[in-house]
C-alpha cells in the first residue's frame, strides 16, 4: 500500500495534459505523459493485486473495433474497460448494418451516444490505420461540437499502421520493472531486429513503435533488418533525431549479430517489407485476388532468403554477458514449436517465457491507464481517493 | 437539475399502466403512455448529460435477439441496458444450439431465468416479426405462470414487420425538442413519403410506425408513394381513423411534391412493395433461391421507375417557407455519397445532418425509458430518488 | 428469508475444501462438497427470487470458451457470472489471433490477467475435452506460480467428454426439490437410458455424469442401452463401485422396459456409440471428411435399428405407479414435434415440460455456486453477509 502511495505522489509531480485527449502515437505525447501512463498502469496493477477497486464508472460503454483478429488486445481492452466499470460493446463490422458508402462520421456518432472510449485496431494496410482512427476522432469531435454527443469519447489506438502504443508501453513497463526504473534504461543497448517467420504480412507497427518510443529514453537503439525490410522512413528519421536529443544513439544495420552485440535487450520480430504491404493495400482495394496470391508467394520467397535471422543461443551469447533480456509482443514463431523454422529458438524462448508473459500482462493496465488519464481531470487525486475509500474489488 | 425535476413532476401527473407490460406497438399504448415514454427518455438523457447515475439494477440480463443486421439499434439497446445496470447477452441464433424444431417456448424460457428484458428485431418478413415477438411473450408468460421463471421479462420491439416504436418515439422526441413541446405538433403538416433507393427489401415498419403514431397527435399527415407501394391496409386505415379522432388529417397521394407542399416535417424513406415482401417471405420459406434472385431483379426494376422520388432542394423548396425539418432513421441513401442516385440529395442531407444524428441520439434513452417504465412501479418516484441520491455515473 | 437462513446454517455445517479449486468432475468432489454446491445454488436462487443482490465482485472477468454451440449453457454461464458481478468475455477461437501452434499455456495466460473464472465446454471428442481443461488449469497454475498472474482463475467444466457437472447438479437440485431432500433419494430407482434420435454424435457426458453422481446417493441406478452403445468402461465400473459403497445398486441392461420397470425417475437420452465417437476424433484429426461422412451414415443406420427406444406412454406406464419423474437436459428430440421419431413422445414430454424447464432453471445457480465456492473462503459467512446487508438486486 505504501508502494501505491509513493507512486501516486510521483504521478502528482508529473506535468501532463491528457484529459480529454486521444492516444494514437507515443510521439504525440510528452515524456512526462509517457511516464504518467506507465506509472498509472503500475498503480492500477498494484491496486488490482491488492483487491482495491479501481471502478471509476457506474455505467458507460467502451467500444472496441477490431478490424483484424486479436486475442491479447481484445482481452486486454475488455479487462481494462471492466476494471474501470465500463461495459464493452464490440463494433463488428460484419454484423453491422453499415450501409454501403455510409460515412465514418455517421457510424462514429451512432456508436458514441453513451460511449466513453473507442479502442481501434487497424494495422494491416500502410497509410490506412492511423488515418481511419483520425477520421473517427474528427467525427466524434464534430458530434460533440454540434450537440450530437453529450460527452466526447476518446480514441485509444490498439494498433495502427504506424504505432502500437499499448504494446510498446507494456514493453516499457516490463523494462522499467526488470532494470529498476526508467532512469536505469539510459545508455542501455536495445536491439530491435527483424526475424524470420514463415508467415506473411505482419504489420510494422511494433518495431516502428519501439524505435519511436525507446529512442527518447537515452537508450542505444540498434535497428537491424535485411535489405528491403525498411520501416517507414519518417519514423526511422524521427528515431534518429530522438536519440540525438535524448543523449542516446540510433543505428540501422543489416546484420542481426551486429545489433545483438553487447545488447541489454533484444526484441527480434518478423515484419513484412513495406513495399509489399503497400502493393498489398492497392491490390486489396482493387480486389485483385490473383495479384494478392502472387504477392504472398513472392513475399514468402523473399523471407525464405533470411531464415538465418533467428534469435538462437548463439546470437544471445553475443549480448551483454550473454544475458540480454529477450522480448516479444507474442505470439512468437518458435522454431520446432509453432513452425519448422521461426523467429526464435525454443531454448531461448523457453528461458524468457515468463518474462514475455509478464510483459504481456502489463497491457490491460496500460490501456486502463490511458482511459483513466483521458477521463479524469486529476488522476492522482482520483487514484488516491480510490485507495483511501478502500472499496474492494472482490467485496466478499 | 430544475429541468429534470419539472419533467419528473409532469411525468407523475400522467396516468399510465406500463408496469410489467411489453412494448410492441405504439398503438397499443395510450397517449399518456406515449408521452410518459418520451418524457422518461428526456429525463434519462438529462440525467446522463449531468452525470447522474440511472442505475436501477445491480445485476440482471438484457437479452438481445437481432434477426437482422444492426448497428444503431444494437448500440442503442446496449447503451440503454448498461445505463440501467443490465448486462447484454446476445442470442445469436447461428451460435446457438437451438435444435431443429425446438419450440420458441423452450428457447424463450431457457434464455430468461435471470433476464429482465428481451429486445427483439425481426422485421424482414411481413406477417412474421410481430407474431414472433408475441410468441416469445406467450412463452415467458407461460414460464412465469408455471413456476419456471421467478420474474417475467418484458419484450421490447426493436423493429417488427408492423412497427418500429423505438425509432418513431426517438423521432417524436426530436420533433418535440425541435418545435417546442408535444402540443406544438398539433396541425403541423408531416410528409411521410417513399423515396427511391438502389437497394432492395427495406422494411415497411418505419413509415407504418410513423403514420400510426403521428396521426394521434393532431397532425396533418400526408403519406405519399408510387402506386404499388402501399403500406399494410389496416395500418393505413388506422392512421385515417386516428387522424379523425385527434383533430388532424390523413391523406394518401402518389406525388412527392403534393406531400411536401407546405409541410413542416418531411420523412422521405425507401421501402419495398408489400406484395414483393410477401412473395419474398414465401420464397424464403420454400428456399427458392432462384425465385428470390428473380424477385430482387424485378423489384429493383420496379424501383428504378421512380428515381425521381428523391428529396432534393427543389422539393424542399415546396415545404413551409422552404424550411421543413428533414428527418430520416438512418442510414440514408445519399445521392453521390453512398450511391449514384438515392433517397436524398447530398445538399439536403448535409443541411440536416446534425438534426438526423440528434434524432438518432434519442433512441438509447427511449429504449431505457421503455425498460424503466416496465420495470418500476412508480417511475416518477424512482427517477426522483435517483436524482436526489445523487449517485454519479462517473464516480471519480 | 427464514428459508435462506436455514439453508445457510446447513451449509455452514458441511465440511468442504473448495476454495481455489476447479470443478471438472463430480467424482473429484466429496459428497459434502456436492451437497454444498446444490445448497449454495438453492440459496442463490432464493436470494434472486427475493431480490437480494448476490454481487460479490465489483469488477472482474468470467471467460467462456465454447468449443461447441450452446444456448442453455451460454446463457447459464452469463447469468451466473453477472449475478456475482463478473463480466463475460468470450474466447472465440475463430476471431482470435491464436497463432498456428500457439501453446495452450500461452493462450490460457493471455486471457487470464484479470480473470476470476474460465468456463469451458469441450465435449465432442472422447479423450480430448477433459484433457484440454486440465491443460488450461496447468497453464494458469504455471502463470500464478511464476508471477504472471496475480490471481489464479478457476476452471469450471461446462461439459467435457467425461462429465457435465453443471447439468447433473442442476438435475440433482431438481430431484431434491421434487422428492423433498437429498435423503429422500435413497433407494429411489433411476433409469438412465439411451433413446433413439435421428441426429448424430451426441456426447456421452450426460449419462456418464448421471451414473457417476447419482450412484453415490444410495439410489438404484439402471443403465440401459442397445448393445454397442457402452459408456466409458471406467465410468461404468466407478458407478458400480459407488453404488456398492453408498448402499444403492447399479445394473446395466439392454432393455428400456426393464430399466423403466418400477422406476421413480427416468432420464432417456440419445448418445453416440463410443467407438464411433473415437473413430470420429481420429478422422477429424486426419481431416478425412469423406471418412466422416461415411461414419455419419453408418452411425445413423445403426441408430435406426433402435427407433423403438422411445420414451412413450406405454413405457412410462411401467414406472412406479406410472408416475416416474421424466427428466431431460434439453433440447429433447420429441416425436412429431422436432422430428418424425425421437427420444420421447409428445404426450410424455408435454406432461413433464414444466419439470424439465425447471430442471434447466437450476443451471445458472449451480454455476454461480461453483464460482462462489471456489472464490470465497467462508461461503456461508459470505452468503449471510449478503443477506444481512440487504443490498437489493433491483435497487429502485
Amino acid at each position: 500500500m505504501k508502494k501505491i502511495l509513493e507512486k501516486i505522489i510521483k504521478l502528482q509531480e508529473l506535468n501532463t495534459e491528457m484529459y480529454g485527449k486521444d492516444f494514437l502515437l507515443t510521439w504525440e505525447k510528452s515524456l512526462e505523459e509517457i511516464e504518467s501512463t506507465v506509472l498509472t498502469a503500475e498503480i492500477l496493477k498494484l491496486m488490482h493485486d491488492n483487491n482495491i477497486s479501481a471502478r471509476i464508472f457506474e455505467t458507460g460503454l467502451a467500444v472496441s473495433n477490431f478490424r483484424d483478429n486479436s486475442t491479447r488486445t481484445r482481452f486486454s481492452f475488455a479487462s481494462a474497460a471492466n476494471l474501470l466499470g465500463l461495459a464493452v460493446q464490440d463494433l463488428e463490422e460484419s454484423k453491422s448494418q453499415i450501409a454501403h458508402g455510409e460515412t465514418v462520421r455517421e457510424t462514429a456518432n451512432m456508436i458514441s451516444f453513451l460511449t466513453e472510449v473507442i479502442g481501434i485496431r487497424d494495422d494491416m494496410y500502410p497509410g490506412l490505420g492511423d488515418s481511419y482512427q483520425r477520421e473517427i476522432i474528427t467525427a466524434v469531435h464534430y458530434g460533440y461540437n454540434n450537440g450530437i454527443l453529450a460527452k466526447q469519447p476518446v480514441v485509444v489506438n490498439l494498433q495502427s499502421d504506424l504505432d502500437h502504443p499499448t504494446q510498446t508501453l507494456a514493453d516499457l513497463a516490463k523494462m522499467i520493472d526488470y532494470f529498476g526504473g526508467i532512469e536505469s534504461l539510459k545508455n542501455k543497448k536495445m536491439a530491435v531486429t527483424w526475424a524470420y517467420s514463415p508467415s506473411y504480412g505482419k504489420p510494422l507497427s511494433v518495431p516502428q513503435g519501439l524505435i519511436g518510443l525507446m529512442s527518447r529514453l537515452g537508450m542505444q537503439i540498434s535497428l537491424a533488418y535485411p535489405e528491403g525490410y525498411e520501416l517507414l522512413p519518417e519514423i526511422e528519421e524521427m528515431a534518429a533525431k530522438n536519440a540525438e536529443e535524448s543523449g542516446g544513439s540510433f543505428e540501422i544495420c543489416h546484420d542481426m549479430a551486429q545489433a545483438f552485440a553487447g545488447a541489454d535487450i533484444v526484441y527480434p520480430k518478423s515484419w513484412a517489407p513495406l513495399q509489399i504491404m503497400r502493393t498489398r493495400t492497392e491490390l486489396m482495394q482493387q480486389k485483385d485476388f490473383d495479384g494478392l496470391d502472387e504477392l504472398e508467394k513472392k513475399c514468402l520467397l523473399q523471407n525464405a532468403q533470411h531464415t538465418n535471422w533467428e534469435c538462437d543461443q548463439q546470437k544471445m551469447a553475443l549480448t551483454r554477458e550473454g544475458e540480454a533480456l529477450y522480448m516479444h509482443c507474442l505470439p512468437a514463431d518458435i522454431t520446432g514449436v509453432s513452425c519448422v523454422k521461426g523467429e526464435v529458438s525454443a531454448k531461448v524462448f523457453e528461458k524468457y517465457m515468463v518474462d514475455t508473459y509478464q510483459q504481456a500482462g502489463y497491457k490491460p493496465y496500460v490501456i486502463a491507464a490511458m482511459i483513466l488519464l483521458a477521463k479524469t481531470q486529476q488522476p492522482a487525486a482520483t487514484l488516491k481517493a480510490l485507495q483511501q475509500n478502500g472499496n474492494l474489488r472482490q467485496k466478499y
